[in-house]
């Protein structure tokens, strides 16, 4: 029960994301998802708090990696660099080519139940509330910190769509950067 | 029970953020509403579908207001311009110098309560997309329509946090013109 056992985290998310696509996120229990990735209970919930966990990851985990690689950019830095360095933070954290199928099935999991479309919701606006206050930590101004932060979510959602589409191969961090780039003309239009 | 009041939405509303500030939003009651109001319950139920109706208003009517203002602007105007109508139609309809108490009362309730602040996002979140379509629907890409949405949100969401100070008199569609100038001037510097 209380043995180490290899990759136990991984093997809990695939086991829980297969389920959850098999036979929806309301009628799969934890107990479903530690017999099918052939692990315990009490192994579930020494990796994740509750089932939710699994699609959302722990409270403000996203949250403070972008924040904090807002923080950490070097200070001359301008914003738009500093969501750079921030969309890269999270493409090395989770977005990696190992992880992409289990983003895919995350996305369609998300996608099925308006209760988690909110719940998704709720957390990007969690991510930009903290980027912005990491702006305005580095001496941005509020109106600027806070529309950075929008442009760095939507930059984050637009690469994720784009990311988990069927066949697409492109590394997530050269998709969010040109997405970056995007939105960064987008506001030149828009601001003139 | 069945003959009209004179005012009787207005006076039901009053009621409503009369007590949601005395007592707590979770301790009022329609029957406490109507009664405070001098009205019934039933004349309750003809103004309003529930207690939630009070603060967010019907679902999608702030959300239809604003898109449709967008939706309504000269086909050569730009997304600047169709985001100053879409505010100045929120201002008349619901913006008024009459309703900035109300406003008020409504926002310190808001934000008394982790549920009334999530619904809040929700209904942004509603107001963001549908005019990010209305956008689309004029010919405007995807990305811009996605970025002037959100500039329209955070317009809206800094003009009526000022709007509701303590002690602000001006109107709120000059504040929200210049809130959205000064949004334009960091897209402007965002997009360099």
């Amino acid at each position: 029960m209380g043995r180490w056992e290899p990759n136990a985290r991984e093997r809990l998310e695939r086991a829980a994301l297969d389920l959850f696509v098999e036979h929806g996120y309301d009628a799969t229990t934890v107990a479903a998802i530690a017999e099918r990735a052939g692990l315990t209970k009490s192994t579930f919930f020494r990796h994740f708090a509750d089932k939710r966990e699994v699609l959302f990851g722990a409270p403000d985990l996203l949250a403070d990696l972008l924040a904090g690689a807002i923080a950490a950019a070097p200070p001359p830095a301008p914003p738009a660099a500093c969501l750079a360095a921030a969309l890269d933070a999270a493409a090395a954290a989770s977005f990696t080519a190992e992880r992409r199928g289990l983003a895919r099935q995350r996305r369609a999991v998300v996608a099925s139940s308006s209760e988690l479309r909110e719940r998704e919701l709720l957390k990007l606006s969690r991510v930009a509330a903290a980027m912005a206050a990491a702006f305005r930590a580095r001496g941005t101004g509020d109106t600027t910190a806070r529309l950075a932060a929008e442009i760095g979510v939507l930059a984050f959602g637009l690469a994720f769509e784009s990311w988990t589409e069927e066949g697409n191969a492109r590394p997530f961090t050269d998709i969010a950067h040109e997405t970056l780039r995007d939105l960064q003309a987008s506001a030149a239009a828009l601001g003139a």
